[in-house]
């Protein structure tokens, strides 16, 4: 299912890339909501096999972002074992965060084999920018044609431009999403991926639309591997609606950052919210994602 | 010391693998919580160091949990250092979870290593029929003489069938424990090994007798890696009663049980359950063991 | 800046490596409250680049020490990358505890990096003691300059005297850091970096003057990684501070601390213990490290 722009509520005068305003919504809120609880819903009924080669920083908290969810982690990178397990997986998570020149090749052969058999698998091109090595495996990956693309701005932006910058910020992003929104429709056009641009405001494309989300906390920033952990998500949502690439990464990213908005209520600090974030993600009913699902999408 | 049953408790009808009922009781409970405090005491006292040789993902867990315990934990795995190292550890653990090319010499190097210096290791199947190369794996480890196996009731469902299952369920069971018994007692034989099969009801044997433990709590299920810890808690066990490997694997599992009772009370999700428990073994006390212990052993 | 002793605050008696008294201060304590206050906010103000090559078990928990201190982590290990990144960093961390055949080229790659661009790195020689392979590689690591070494007592002893202990205690110390004191200094004098001996009471020292921190917690023995995450914020004060190492990772150690005995009296256990040291490493103010601030220098 793919979301339709509805003429008559948006104005003639919307930008892709702008903030949002309660006029251009072209979905209802109450609509978005509904998909939202359905998706989940169908992950906790589902339990969809997530495999996940990613970074060695995320795999604790993305095993239990995913188990929360109601998904099925797998965390199997070992090129021997791909042939045998990618082709019966839900779906497929690989993130470039700790790359390296051993892993590289499970990652290849992972997407492959997950797109031969017809399975969605999503990128996470951490710190893409961080050396020419990692754009270029970045790169290579890009053309295995993954459903869909989660960065920060700036790493939305140097995948675009292909090269790297020389502001070594590590993991972080130094662009508000916004900056990177025309970015990330070039990619979604040249790959044929959804692409997700995380910020304060996320910013979802399929290339032609543009779906900004509003959910989430600003201290999410202070834990390591919260980016990583939303990309995991979004391929449980994948897995559950494969067809429907644009919505289901909506819907993830605004299911995650209700659990953080939740999570906030409760906190004290970084490391505390990081432990209500997963147990509001375990326990989030139909009423509290309902009352707080922020999604808008405008043409 | 080994578990003798009581004929007097013990009825005729007694069948391995059925969930053992009140009347099959033939080691008195109290005689179990004795045993299990004895043995949590002795780990606080003697620090046994533990070496782990295991995935990425349940490192912290794994380290916080034996740390936890009372036990010392050393989470190295490099070829270079095992001849140097291994002998010398208290027990050993290894764990497949992350397997890889780069990591599986060390393992057998580090099973043969404690075998040849009399150090009891414990091995860890995780999803043991996910891949062929997995399998081979474990089955060349199996040939090192474990002291110990823990796995849900597919992990030693496979191992003993040598077969991959095509179902594709990650580390996840989809069988009961209950359905691993008489495999659970096979693979005793064959292998020499305690082999425990985790589930709602843990069952423990040695090949001849069974063993149920009744703590825990099912939310652990949503917390990657506990299956990984409490066998590293087991090793930490057998680390201070080698010659009693039964009682002290039931001992493991009912412990790291109660600590998840004692934490599920406090818990609002699983990342809190997690915290939980940590602190709850960290803190158990005689009379909470001993009024939560529940072992049961059956010929 | 240099901590320079001040005579007439300094008794005669007043010799290295005991622990100092009172009448023994040359720094006096609310100079020391402001300093660390200040390069905190420093830290919060610039977050600095920290490059962290470490070992698998504590990458989460030094990620979220430093995100939680203000700094910015980068989990970035592979070979090809070091020529393009290290060399913008603001400081790099290099911890052996899972060491490798792999990830040794790295380390030396990385900080002689460092080195070159004037960047300061430091070393956290986890279980040097544990083979002649982890003994050899320290040693070799030591050649490419670090600008502060922070081990426990029997690792800063181990590295002193070149030699394996035979005690095999993993990474737990069997020193008092007291016991550690002139190794420390003989350690600081042969290679040029200011050493921190961790321990009930840390040491530090430029191998002349040797400065006490009394800050922390007897159970973050207890939770896994936390040397290692002290050393990674050690990383991160001297990155705002290179060109007063000694004042920076005395600074460190004491803030960490702070966090830590905020964080006791929160907790219930060593995972909650880690929860509330993050948070109040995140949430520390002035007035809270001014009045617990513990550092002592002596000649």
């Amino acid at each position: 299912m793919e979301i339709k722009p509805d003429p008559s509520t948006t104005p003639a005068t919307a930008t892709a890339g702008m903030i949002p305003q309660p006029g251009e919504r072209n979905y209802p809120e109450d609509r978005w909501g509904r998909r939202a609880w359905e998706l989940l819903e169908k992950i906790r009924r589902r339990a969809p096999l997530v495999q996940c080669i990613t970074n060695f920083v995320s795999m604790d908290l993305m095993a239990n972002v995913l188990l929360a969810s109601g998904a099925s982690p797998a965390m199997l990178h070992s090129l021997q074992e791909i042939s045998d397990f990618t082709p019966g997986v839900d779906a497929l998570c690989i993130n470039i965060g700790t790359l390296s020149e051993d892993w590289l090749p499970s990652m290849r052969a992972a997407a492959a084999a997950a797109a031969e058999a017809g399975r969605p698998w999503v990128l996470d091109p951490v710190a893409v920018s961080a050396s020419d090595y990692r754009m270029e495996a970045c790169i290579g990956l890009l053309e295995l044609r993954p459903a869909a693309i989660r960065g920060n701005a700036s790493e939305i932006l140097g995948l675009v431009s292909s090269s790297r910058f020389r502001e070594n910020k590590g993991a972080d992003s130094s662009h508000e999403s916004s900056d990177a929104v025309e970015a990330a429709k070039s990619l979604a056009q040249s790959t044929g991926a959804v692409v997700a641009v995380s910020g304060a405001i996320d910013y979802i494309t399929d290339g032609r639309m543009v779906v900004a989300v509003r959910n989430g906390a600003a201290m999410l920033q202070k834990i390591t591997a919260t980016g990583c952990a939303v990309t995991a998500l979004i391929a449980a949502f994948i897995a559950v609606e494969p067809s429907g690439a644009l919505e289901a990464v909506a819907c993830a990213l605004s299911v995650f950052g209700i659990a953080a908005e939740l999570g906030v209520e409760a906190a004290r600090g970084p490391a505390s919210l990081r432990m209500h974030l997963i147990d509001s993600l375990y326990g989030l009913n139909e009423d509290a994602l309902l009352s707080r699902v922020s999604i808008f999408s405008h043409a």
